[in-house]
């Protein structure tokens, strides 16, 4: 089985993928009398025009590392960001396209402090918790329209911690 | 000074204000193999055509109740939305309109897991976490605009817990 090493998440390595959500470095502003620092408008939020975006909740069962990464899918029409509604670390795996199926993937462990946003057509694995419980804030598209697609391994990849 | 006891955050009571974003009840879907429920488009992101909805990041200050109330605010052009990075309870504050001033405000705790979105105009007071660290991801018009009201009091409310 081939295998992925999960590394920590961080901008840089993440930027082809999309994008890191978190409070990093000095605020953009500080609002509220100095009390509370704004980092501003950290996601990319594609989504067409017969759409909209909204918030949902989802809560998932918890999954251990190693783990087989059978699948991953992706949602051409619209970005999707998952916020923690915890402090745990989560599980963040990603693939760049290739011909219109994915490359080889990356797995990555966000910190506690840490959300993701997916670009539109990021081909990634589904919400991975590594702690119960396993709550996400979903800020994507709503809408009608063919936005997913799946794809599954010939041979499942074996993703370790690093 | 006029005191208000905090009461716990309810569907119900916030909805003249907006919307509580959480896992209630069964969720609406379920997804990935069935290993995670989908709580489906929980709140209306006002958000006029010359903007768009973005996600920033907000760490504030902590404070303790009882509390005082000197000001209220609101953004007129959009909806904002408060979704904890933590699994920490905080304060919301509302109030509702009175002629294009605030009302007598009323006080909720939102519990772990609870979110909350006023809806665009509405009255309500500053991010206010409970507890360390006060980490929330903000859903919220980005674009140009005067899109913040602020009201002072001339005598302060005091916020006491329920």
């Amino acid at each position: 089985m081939r295998e992925i090493v999960a590394a920590p998440l961080t901008t840089g390595a993440f930027a082809p993928f999309g994008d890191v959500i978190e409070a990093a470095g000095a605020p953009d502003r500080l609002i509220n009398q100095g009390r509370c620092g704004r980092w501003h408008d950290l996601a990319r939020l594609d989504c067409d025009r017969e759409a909209r975006i909204g918030i949902s909740v989802f809560e998932s069962e918890v999954a251990e590392l190693p783990l087989s990464l059978e699948m991953v899918e992706r949602h051409p029409l619209g970005a999707q960001a998952f916020l923690p509604m915890t402090e745990h670390p989560f599980l963040v795996v990603v693939a760049p396209d290739s011909g219109g199926v994915p490359g080889d993937p990356l797995a990555f462990i966000a910190a506690p402090g840490q959300g993701v946003n997916y670009r539109a057509g990021t081909w990634h694995g589904v919400l991975t918790p590594l702690h119960a419980p396993g709550r996400f804030a979903v800020v994507d598209r709503i809408g009608d329209g063919a936005n997913l697609e799946e794809h599954w391994f010939d041979t499942p990849w074996l993703i370790r911690p690093g």
